[in-house]
């Protein structure tokens, strides 16, 4: 099929717009004007590609967080991090359990207190993380960023980090 | 306050890592940039305060939404329902044998094809969904809106659409 052709064949077809407007389409009204649901679909759509872009490694966006986060603070316990990253207990528990039958992380006895966990990355955990990193920046994060542009990616996430943080 | 002013004053105060940086926070590091984790974060926190605002009619912001859809869209099946909210659909039957327990919808066996299920909001249904219109509108959007300020709740929610219908 040449190009001409297929512009031939897109120019013939309904647009998204008119296709919504017949009597076939489901009618959001007033849902479109609720940030909520914009959240939520939003937030569906970027994990699924999240996904996608980090498939070749098995990391689910939360996993990916929690790896970031013992990078960062190795050595803390298990509510410490669980509780920063609003993730619920026993979530959280399964999702250690997952990481460390992986090799992805370790939970260490602390001297101190023997009923607390200490969480640190394995050697293994880093070498993930630092490729999961490079996909995320390289496929994700460039196509999110050629989407909005880069002043409105700063402006978006300053806006949902104050609503995290202040609402 | 426009998106590039909110920009500008995010710049300028102190972020949340640097404000939480004595020697016990936990450093977010580069998970404070990446737009899936605010994006989770800040869906967390207004469906927390959805739920708190709607607590009268317990109802979650799915259900909401699914009423919101029926009651636009009477007659429809599951799965269109289903498939324009982006709902599984072992997630949506749970759903709406939910609310129809609570005899805010029903399941209307289709003349023509008996395997499918037509459905509509009961005058129960009806009367919920506008006294949680009338709740979401005077306590959980009226907030968003004071803390965002209307044009950037604007900008924001356009630009979840676009991440939700583009990315």
């Amino acid at each position: 099929m040449t190009v001409s052709k297929l512009a031939t064949d897109a120019a013939k077809a309904p647009p998204i717009a008119r296709r919504a407007a017949d009597d076939s389409a489901i009618q959001l009204g007033e849902l479109s004007e609720l940030l909520g649901y914009a959240l939520k679909r939003a937030q569906m759509r970027i994990f699924e590609d999240f996904l996608r872009c980090v498939a070749p490694l098995q990391l689910t966006p939360a996993q990916f967080s929690v790896l970031l986060v013992l990078d960062r603070n190795p050595g803390r316990n298990q509510t410490e991090i669980a509780n920063t990253l609003g993730i619920l207990r026993p979530n959280f528990v399964a999702m250690l359990d997952a990481l460390e039958s992986r090799n992805l992380c370790a939970r260490v006895r602390s001297t101190n207190d023997r009923r607390s966990h200490h969480l640190i990355l394995t050697e293994k955990g880093r070498a993930v993380l630092a490729r999961a990193k490079k996909l995320v920046a390289a496929k994700h994060e460039t196509r999110l960023n050629e989407l909005l542009g880069a002043a409105n990616r700063a402006a978006l996430l300053s806006m949902l980090t104050k609503i995290a943080s202040e609402f």
